[in-house]
């Protein structure tokens, strides 16, 4: 098993890390993603990065790049990132190997935390498994007879803007009813502060978060409990379409969201359970992911090593 | 190309047919399966049925069948099928292989029309497919990769139990607001006779199936118009959603219903071309099935080739 350099590439920070069997057993510096300095800083720093974690590794695999939006797998091209821009039709794979001489894969970031996780993590042993995060955005990845499902034009999985509701809330995608508008971070936080205010309590949205939902429901509040309620149906209806398409064996959640453990975990499998036939729940697991926010650096180096050209 | 047999095994009656290359080259018999005499006497016909097709067929690669229900495709035994009672557990394409010395295989119905319509019909070149099939009940069958998939438990592709409204319909499934609470042939026969109704016109349930309801709106009946609308609404909400989650490249619209043609398919594409992002639907195709009621018979055909076992 050789060892392969993972890059999370977020919207805020790029992580990275040597990555040996599902391990991380080296950490680069972290880089701001908005600092000064724009896309060549960045770029800069990217390859002084893979410079200083690749000494001493004779027999790295290469570098498995995710990145916060629509990238062509297969040439290694940026469509678009999602709140990153500038990088539109930039051939980083190409061009991290003319830097470096390095075999170079990017992917979708979702695809890789959800890789990661099947290799290495919640969903080891799964032969078909969805994997939904939850954070400022939602969104999904796919893994379907043992391999990373993408579909026609790269744009699978996308959980997020899927309806639970044709005549619901209306959302920027065009899809009424789209998850991520009831269950975003930032529509958790308002819908909280709303809940509170018609319970006769004022909180502002900037005590709303998922973090503190999560602590005032385990302390007992009967409005942040009734939020982890509301939460969990709603992602549990998501999910249980889902599974009546796709028939997984495994369902993974992740994000920041998903901190809140079983507050959030209880009602989906309850959700799932009465939605969805016997056949399609009784076998099926649901649980949290596992490696938390070291999924992308190895779900990223895994991607790398299982696409590497044949060795000499 | 050999020829195969593909047998269509329905909850009213049972069709055959010796298939080359896609095409149905010889008829056989039409069985009753709700007829006298039960299993035994449906299980002698089909045996009659197939030494009868086979006759001066020396290059027969074997018989397919599909079945209205859970069947385990990788050892032939039927779980269960939907009103028709009785073949639990029957090992069927053991049964017939020993009957007859030829190679068999048995799949979902939905799955073979799926395959029929992917190898020879309106999904050919396709790479990822969903198959909706709008009839009693709503199915759909899925290519992905150039391939059936099944899912977990062989329980994929079921778009008619997916809810369009967490809060909707209450269905037997146990998701509220499944799609075939609302577009199977009974619902749309009760909606349109409310419908009626309300404009001041009484029409009983039987003049309003999908046949009636689309001969009355091409000659204009506002009512009947007005039921294709929301028909196409509530399909195409749901298409959207896989959409979202699966990136197909085609989709194909098939079953009784769909013979309504381009009064169900325009609102069909009007609704996906508004739910799902450009990316999503600019190169997707979406199209009315190309084979009928022939699709199972040569999709059962094209299933039993394709698996066939490498000859001497």
């Amino acid at each position: 098993m050789p060892h392969a350099i993972g890059i999370d590439f977020g919207g805020t920070t790029i992580k990275s890390g040597v990555v040996l069997d599902g391990v991380i057993v080296k950490r680069g510096p972290v880089i701001e993603t908005q600092g000064s300095g724009g896309q060549q800083a960045i770029l800069n720093a990217l390859v002084s990065t893979v410079e200083q974690l690749r000494e001493n590794l004779p027999d790295l695999a290469g570098v498995g790049i995710g990145l916060p939006g629509i990238v062509d797998t297969a040439n290694g091209t940026i469509y678009e990132l999602t709140n990153v821009p500038g990088w539109e039709g930039m051939p980083l794979a190409q061009w991290m190997h003319d830097r470096t001489g390095l075999h170079t894969t990017i992917d979708n970031d979702v695809n890789a935390m959800t890789y990661g996780e099947w290799k290495y993590g919640a969903a080891r042993n799964g032969r078909h498994v969805f994997c939904i995060t939850l954070g400022t955005g939602v969104g999904g990845g796919i893994i379907l007879d043992g391999r990373l499902y993408r579909g026609a034009q790269l744009g699978a999985g996308e959980i997020g803007h899927m309806s639970i509701d044709y005549r619901g809330l209306p959302s920027p995608s065009g899809n009424p009813g789209g998850l991520e508008e009831y269950v975003g971070n930032r529509e958790i936080a308002e819908r909280a502060v709303a809940l509170y205010a018609a319970a006769g309590t004022t909180r502002a949205a900037e005590q709303c978060t998922p973090r503190d939902l999560a602590r005032l429901a385990q302390d007992g509040d009967i409005v942040a409990m009734e939020m982890w309620e509301q939460i969990g149906l709603e992602v549990g209806v998501a999910l249980a379409n889902v599974i009546w398409i796709l028939n997984p064996d495994t369902v993974i959640i992740g994000g920041g969201v998903s901190k809140a453990g079983e507050l959030l975990l209880d009602p989906i499998r309850r959700t799932i359970a009465a939605r969805t036939t016997r056949l399609l729940h009784e076998k099926l697991r649901i649980l949290g992911a596992a490696l938390g926010n070291d999924a992308g650096i190895i779900g990223n180096a895994a991607l790398v090593i299982d696409s590497a050209p044949a060795g000499p």
